[in-house]
């Protein structure tokens, strides 16, 4: 796992291998890393948007949503425990025949819930990985906000937009 | 947890209770259950079939497939053990401004591997929920046979046709 630090504009990639041989640096705040095991999530539901939808451009295919334990539980209760991640997996699609399959991955989303490391955005932060890359995230702080605040349309259900398909 | 048996013609529904207090009567076969908590389970690839799908009648939706960790096992090896279950999970959808939502399920089909109790079909036994009914399998003997014809254009894939989407 590689685990991405932004040190003022710049980003440096350090290696984690569990076990560090020297001391880890200080760090400013706690940045979000990659859910390298999400796909054994729970699979909270899923949508396809089609050519015909203003949002295809960005967010055009299927998209799943996986949650982990503590994320379930949040679903479940309306307010997330710190240590909740949401997936938004988001695939391109092919059709043949009538048959709407799976393509490449466009990008993965993650939304992580640390109150203390995120104060100001009611403990999210969110963080995107575009194709198959689970290194390097690409959202700068203005982008942050602007996820922040667009799922702040959903408070009520502390800023998580889907509820779980039973 | 409710049991559902086949004794000659008829249907015996069984309470379960993790413990019986009488002796539980002598069975012929396994029959399956219903996996009762296969949303927790892996989300291996969904896919969605369409109005122009000749297969739309009877398929027409979304599918999620889930497997069970020894399913999960199979789908890496290409050889699945017993006790593997893997579930086609398929919903009705409905779509709105170009975006295709997940409807009402359609039904649950479930294949279960138990060599000892299904020799004559590598293991596989078949089964079908409708709606969100969980207790009253639908299959006769005569559609399992069919499930089971259909599955083995995939013996290579050890009559499994999903393979997962990592």
């Amino acid at each position: 796992m590689v685990r991405r630090r932004l040190t003022g504009g710049g980003a440096l990639l350090v290696a984690s291998f569990g076990v560090f041989a020297a001391a880890p640096r200080a760090r400013a705040r706690t940045e979000p890393v990659f859910p390298a095991d999400y796909r054994s999530w729970v699979h909270v539901k899923s949508a396809l948007v089609g050519p015909r939808s203003p949002a295809f451009a960005t967010e055009g295919g299927i998209h799943h949503v996986y949650a982990n334990h503590l994320a379930l539980q949040g679903l479940r209760a309306g307010s997330f425990p710190d240590g909740s991640v949401l997936v938004y997996d988001l695939l391109a699609t092919e059709e043949q025949a009538g048959i709407t399959t799976e393509g490449p991955r466009r990008r993965v989303d993650v939304m992580t819930k640390d109150t203390r490391s995120n104060p100001g955005s009611a403990g999210w932060v969110f963080e995107r990985y575009l194709g198959d890359d689970r290194d390097a995230g690409t959202l700068t702080t203005e982008e942050r906000a602007a996820c922040f605040a667009c799922h702040s349309n959903r408070q009520s259900h502390d800023h998580v937009f889907s509820e779980f398909r039973p």
